[in-house]
């Protein structure tokens, strides 16, 4: 438990410090400012007092009990300091002190050696390297940190890899009017980690939301079991930065860690149901929407405006974020129809006009409410001063607190002015949004915590019909063998013990053998080379297709025999080319399960980059999703008249590669290419397996 | 001249108002509220005063010249009135009232009634339908419109077809303290149109930077003129809303007009040097760094940042945006590493660490400034508690002011506690973002600021070797045939006298022709139905490729005259297959250039919708960006080893095009498709033309 860390009872600054322009002066600073509840205790041998407080040379000589210590003394004097709190008695140190880990091994020696006598007193460490923690809670007050924002007590609790980030977005969630329940920028996080803060925010009754900023994500499958259940009953939203190649270097020479593009953190985010962003304006803005209003069940969005330019921006935008504009019940047109001026516009977007009553605004918006096409209700609202704008706040008011749906309020006005319109929206807890373009993409964020809510409860695929003791055969051969690769015969029947449809296929030493195989296989054929070291076999002549008969098949072997002395070969049938599509798999992060990719091979992946990935196991959900994500989607589903492919079968076919890949952590890369696949009734041809184990 | 509009000398009011809740009222007020510097007559024959002001029953009474009439009367008494403005010399109306063209025929014949009448007495027209024009010069003061925003005097010029927008636009520029210049939402512009005001902006020396809001463009080829003159010394910036095909709907049913989404209306803003965004906050702040800023000259970027995150933030939202990060040359890292703390990173983005003093910002702001590699340096400052942040603004100032280069500074602060260090940056007119996101963008549109002047100064693409005469010849024959579409021999000959490289063919009207023809180009031969409504041929069976000799001529010979009975048949040399190309052209707004498509033919075109377009005529930069802008270039430029394709000759033969587009407006659409292009060496294959005349 982290009480003593966001509650504590008693803070003491251990290098806390007179001189304006230091962090041991802040913090005492900070705390008092804040209106810390507790008491505050200056550690500091050189000096008498510090501020208004007494100045004890050791944390020993303390006489009452600490909860939380802040040491912020040179690197090299941290670990006697941890000893003192140890002997002390204290529950918590948060270590703002910086040289640790992130400088190297030395650094990462003197953490260890602070840890271990952390470890022996049973303290918790928090950091090293970093800001500290705050809680506003009016009950505590605590602002262990050095930073500027000021706290005033909201809702949203902020944990922010890098304390800069977590500035920018604390200082924003103020001028908003918002707040923020706790933060933490928890720097190295030699101890008490990010995880371990999200379960105790997830059980704090005070936090409705929660952010995130994250660079690198650490101990991530522990993380994803916490974020799951929390995102059961509380939003959690997150921004992962460095996602361009030149971002993740920044990174990489920021944090010290090495770091290529990662695709793996999102994906893990978004199975967790966190809601992800790419700009702090936008994240903040979606918390606060999801802080106050109820979540949405669809992307079906309804707008009211008294403005057509700004209506055209809210349609423009919300399309473009994945949302679609609600097809209004007939019901609802012909009260609109009935009750609005006979020039409004009673379709979606419904434009009220300029001269919109109170009565035509609530009218709208409590029809747009009832009407069952539509999921969020969006708000245009400009403040002419020929209407009674209160008794529109008043009306708009009325309905949202009313209703089960979210009424997403775009307020166009200058601030003064319409103050007391404002207020009314304010005091009911409804929040405004000054411009179209932000208000339309908060609604689309409602629209995809949505998607990630339903896609959150379903379940992965599953089925009975696999062989699991054939496919730890097959792997525990690979291993005997000393290979990293399988072979390819291992490949195809560790994919058939999963069902998949396997092309008729052997593995021989020999003519003869070839020849054999061919006649058991039947022609044509198509021949391999075996051969680990050999990768790209197409482009290193190491295939020859469609083999008509036995001289063809003698011809093409001694060929190959000779370009690759000592071989075993690949007899397997031909099948003739149909539509490619790719799946491929990768373990980015060993405790996530894989990467599956999922493309039309060839360009479109390499070149155009048209290849959707999620996270393993997939629900069959995930699976219709990745195949209708692809741009190419048209290609498979028919396109200039011509015959689709088996979308079904597609379907099942990833869904057992992902039942394989779960089942296997040990699989490090697997790739499919190409598959063939057919109009409906034909099974995919899988003519192609890689198979790379850890 | 549109003095008497924005700088009148007197105001009248026909239609003021006592009663508050209307806009002959309002308008009154607004004058009254702005400290307009000219007298204001109320015109209204019930009332005695209106506010302080004696009303006269009729504009004919006022006893003094009258500049400028507001008429808010009822739709069917605005003649009467204009009337009256015409025997009083009234120089310009503003008709706000509603009720005119943009609700049908009725309508406009009023509209037409009114404008005959105020021709009849050389009264210029704006409106009807519309908001009205403000003025801030302090010598002027006119606030001639019935909005909210509070009038403070700036350099930014705007103008909104969306009154609504426009409101949005001013108050977000009021709220970042700016102000505007002047301001104009036009209405149904039946006589002053956007272009004349963009002509008197262009002119305005208190105009540093112009803002358009625009639904549909009107009036495109005179706009263009007007528009291309105005950017090459001042910044024209543009939101074009109605983007999606259903933003695009809300607009026709907003408008009233038709509309389809149309993409020549942005092709034609950045033709113009107009820079375009989709998103009122950017634009707003794009205007204020332009209004402010010393112009880029280029693309590359380099940061100096006192925190990790929001430096990546900053390196992930300009890569994004088509920015580049700067190459920091030895000498600058030299300098840097000298200088900053040993901490330090001197790479780009340059972390000069939280504690960096004055000192250290200052100097590496000035080294980024001299560095031949930068064109733009980007601040990020979060303002610690531990540091002389006034300091670094006076710092920062000192470098930003005596720069040729612009310096985009995104300070990160709690507005109220840090307002001296804010005040330094703005009395010096540094303009200070206050997210890292948004100062990327920003950056971001000073880049493309940058290309859209070189783009500007480029010359259309010429060539010397041109048959115009045959030229004119073939249109003319496809027009006294009576036909839209021209022959495929027709067109192929129009492509010819263009210098481009046609494939031998005829067009034949029986067996013996056809032979004859055969063994005139040489065997290989394709065979073609000639016939206007056939367009899909292939689709349509009425192709036959890759006859080898006179027996499999006949016989596919008879199969198509069969299949089209009657027809004329095209006999082309058959080319093998090279990678495909298409090019297309339409003429979506007949005031304008054709708009040139361009991408890899079929499904890379049809289904992934990777295609690029650019309005003609294209100079060589042009078509340099278009090859290059379609996703699938690297397929072009060779991939897995393959050889690429003839670049020259593809940009040859795109410019080719190109002319004979400029030279032809009467083609209201083409296309080759498919364009066999190969390696170097060998000429591009055009196999299929297809060209519409209007």
């Amino acid at each position: 438990m982290l009480d003593a860390l966001f509650r504590p009872q008693s803070v003491a600054i251990i290098g806390a410090s007179n001189r304006e322009l230091t962090i041991g002066y802040r913090i005492v600073q900070n705390l008092v400012d804040s209106g810390y509840k507790g008491p505050i205790f200056t550690i500091n041998p050189k000096a008498k007092f510090i501020k208004n407080f007494v100045a004890y040379k050791d944390i020993t000589e303390v006489p009452m009990e600490v909860d939380l210590a802040h040491i912020i003394v040179k690197n090299t004097r941290v670990p006697g300091e941890i000893e003192k709190c140890g002997q002390k008695g204290v529950k918590v140190v948060i270590v703002n002190t910086a040289g640790f880990k992130e400088i190297g091994p030395e650094g990462a020696k003197l953490e260890e050696e602070m840890l271990a006598i952390a470890r022996k007193y049973g303290i918790r460490v928090f950091g090293p390297n970093c800001q500290g923690v705050m809680n506003s809670d009016p009950e505590v007050r605590a602002y262990c940190n050095f930073t500027f924002t000021k706290m005033v007590p909201g809702s949203i609790s902020v944990m922010a890899q890098s304390g800069g980030v977590g500035e920018v977005i604390n200082n924003r969630l103020y001028e908003m009017g918002l707040g923020f329940r706790m933060y933490a920028s928890y720097g190295n996080q030699c101890d008490i980690n990010a995880t371990e803060i999200l379960e105790y925010w997830g059980n704090d009754p005070g936090t409705k939301v929660i952010l995130l900023h994250i660079e690198t994500l650490a101990d991530a499958a522990n993380f994803a079991k916490v974020a799951r259940e929390i995102t059961k009953h509380k939003p959690i939203l997150a921004m992962k930065t460095g996602r361009t190649k030149l971002g993740a270097k920044a990174v990489s020479s920021h944090t010290g860690g090495m770091m290529e593009v990662d695709t793996s953190t999102n994906l893990l985010l978004e199975k967790c149901g966190i809601l992800t962003f790419n700009d702090e304006e936008e994240l903040c803005q979606a918390a606060r929407a999801l802080a106050a209003l109820p979540a949405a069940t669809g992307n079906r969005v309804a707008i009211v405006t008294n403005t057509g330019g700004p209506g055209i921006i809210v349609t423009d935008e919300i399309i473009e974020h994945g949302c679609e504009m609600a097809e209004l019940s007939e019901e609802s047109k012909k009260v609109l129809k009935e009750n609005l001026y006979p020039e409004a516009a009673v379709s979606n977007p419904v434009d009220v006009l300029a001269t919109a009553t109170p009565e035509h605004y609530q009218l709208a918006a409590a029809t747009l409410m009832k009407d069952p096409n539509v999921d969020i209700v969006f708000i245009n609202f400009i403040t002419p001063f020929f209407v009674d704008t209160e008794g529109v706040a008043r009306g708009l008011v009325e309905v949202a607190t009313a209703a089960a749906k979210p009424m997403i309020v775009v307020a166009m006005t200058e601030k003064e002015g319409w103050a007391s319109t404002l207020k009314i929206f304010a005091d009911a807890g409804i929040p405004t949004f000054d411009m179209p373009e932000i208000g339309g993409r908060v609604a689309a964020a409602m629209a995809r915590y949505a998607a990630l809510k339903s896609r959150q409860e379903a379940k992965p695929v599953a089925y009975s019909d696999v062989d699991r003791q054939a496919a730890a055969r097959l792997i525990e051969n690979t291993r005997q063998a000393g290979r990293q690769f399988m072979s390819q015969s291992d490949a195809f029947s560790l994919l058939a013990a999963y069902g998949l449809p396997v092309i008729a296929n052997s593995e021989v030493g020999d003519l003869d053998g070839a020849l054999a195989a061919a006649a058991e296989i039947g022609y044509p054929v198509t021949l391999k080379v075996e051969a680990e070291e050999v990768v790209h076999k197409s482009d290193a002549g190491g295939v020859v297709l469609n083999l008509k008969d036995d001289a063809a098949l003698r011809q093409a072997f001694d060929r190959l025999t000779a370009a690759f002395p000592g071989c075993r070969v690949f007899v397997q049938r031909f099948v003739d080319p149909g539509t490619e599509v790719m799946i491929g798999a990768t373990r980015e992060n060993p405790e996530l399960g894989h990467v599956v990719a999922f493309g039309l091979g060839g360009i479109f992946v390499e070149v155009l980059k048209d290849v959707v990935f999620r996270l393993n196991p997939l629900s069959p959900e995930d699976i219709r999703a990745m195949i209708r994500g692809i741009k190419g989607f048209p290609i498979l589903a028919g396109v200039r008249g011509q015959e689709g492919v088996d979308l079904a079968r597609l379907e099942e076919l990833l869904g057992r590669v992902s039942v394989l890949l779960a089942d296997h952590p040990e699989i490090a890369e697997m790739d499919l290419n190409p598959i063939f696949v057919y109009p409906a009734g034909r099974e995919p041809g899988l003519v192609d397996v890689r198979i790379r184990l850890v």
